[in-house]
């Protein structure tokens, strides 16, 4: 039995994939509910190690919490220009500001209790933070085929974070969510245009065998 | 502007993420070359915090070196049966043989050296784990499109992997990746139909500005 997708439908997929950006810029016109449902049961759908199904979203609708939100993002991203010294001019610049515009603000945050979790985790605890990720990219992805934008912050204190959002010890925060309409996608990422850094060449990231060993 | 994809992409990309397994079955046939590359250039278009593209993939072709890692996930899988108690039976049945049967077995490592890189993880150090992840999610529904099964395999001992592919200082191996044709997906998690727990009701997992706040 053949598995595969239709040729248009594996091309949607790679489409989502290659076109997905991570925003900065949004418009502020609302999220449809129903989308927003409809992202947040993507995200349910990712693996999680143990089946431990370790997110949760929370939803920002007080437009005082939101404003806590972006100032604790601010002030992180003055304390890492600190701590950057020459490129302290463009963290500066990077725009925080979609935290405020966007049409939803979401933070991701990992359940409390996770020690009891010990299926693929004994050795490797940091699973339940990958299983965030992958929900997170399930969003993402779907999102990008909706036609709105997602940025991931992580510039932020996650304890002042936690406290703020009253947060049970053992949770942690590990995204900011900006969710929203945007004018345009960026044709490539924003951290290439503005240049932060390149795309590494498919050939340096791939190893045969073992480490540093690349493909004839 | 409206970037919203077609229905038939936005339903391909919501298949795609609905019918995403954690595969632990396989047949053995090879992998088309040219498949493992738009699957790996796939995994190289995830976000990355500070376009840092933490991610390295190694491709294992000898067969011993297989038979190695197979040999380390049985011996976690029976540590972690022993630590589990009056689930270790279920534990010992989880199957472990795709490593053998696979088509294409990939290890995933993070870089060495990742603390060069500051924005976005002064206070988030583990947003580099958070990309490798995406990178993985995004291979992974990329594979399911092209009709092929993955199952991320995270029972292994991290440093006994580390030293059997050489990895240098610094790096971490995040997964054991089974890739490969399959005779059926699952209809449900694996997990599940096992009986090892249910998915939680999508409300459950949802809150609004505070944890436990659930939406009115």
């Amino acid at each position: 039995m053949n598995h595969r997708f239709s040729d248009p439908e594996i091309a949607a997929v790679y489409r989502a994939i290659g076109e997905r950006r991570d925003m900065r810029h949004f418009r502020s016109d609302p999220v449809d509910p129903e989308t927003l449902t409809r992202l947040i049961g993507a995200a349910h759908l990712a693996p999680s190690v143990g089946y431990m199904q370790p997110w949760r979203f929370i939803r920002i609708v007080d437009p005082e919490i939101r404003a806590a939100i972006h100032a604790l993002a601010k002030d992180e991203q003055e304390k890492t220009a600190e701590a950057y010294g020459e490129r302290a001019e463009t963290i500066r610049k990077v725009k925080l500001e979609g935290i405020r515009e966007c049409g939803e603000l979401l933070v991701v945050s990992l359940i409390p209790d996770r020690e009891r979790y010990v299926l693929g985790r004994r050795t490797m605890p940091e699973m339940d933070i990958c299983s965030v990720a992958c929900a997170i990219q399930n969003l993402w992805l779907a999102a990008r085929a909706e036609g709105l934008g997602v940025g991931w912050v992580s510039i932020f204190d996650p304890d002042a974070m936690a406290q703020l959002l009253a947060l049970p010890q053992g949770a942690r925060p590990l995204a900011v969510l900006c969710l929203g309409h945007v004018e345009a996608f960026y044709p490539e990422p924003m951290l290439e245009t503005i240049g932060w850094d390149k795309r590494r060449d498919l050939r340096t990231i791939l190893f045969h065998d073992r480490w540093g060993n690349e493909p004839a």
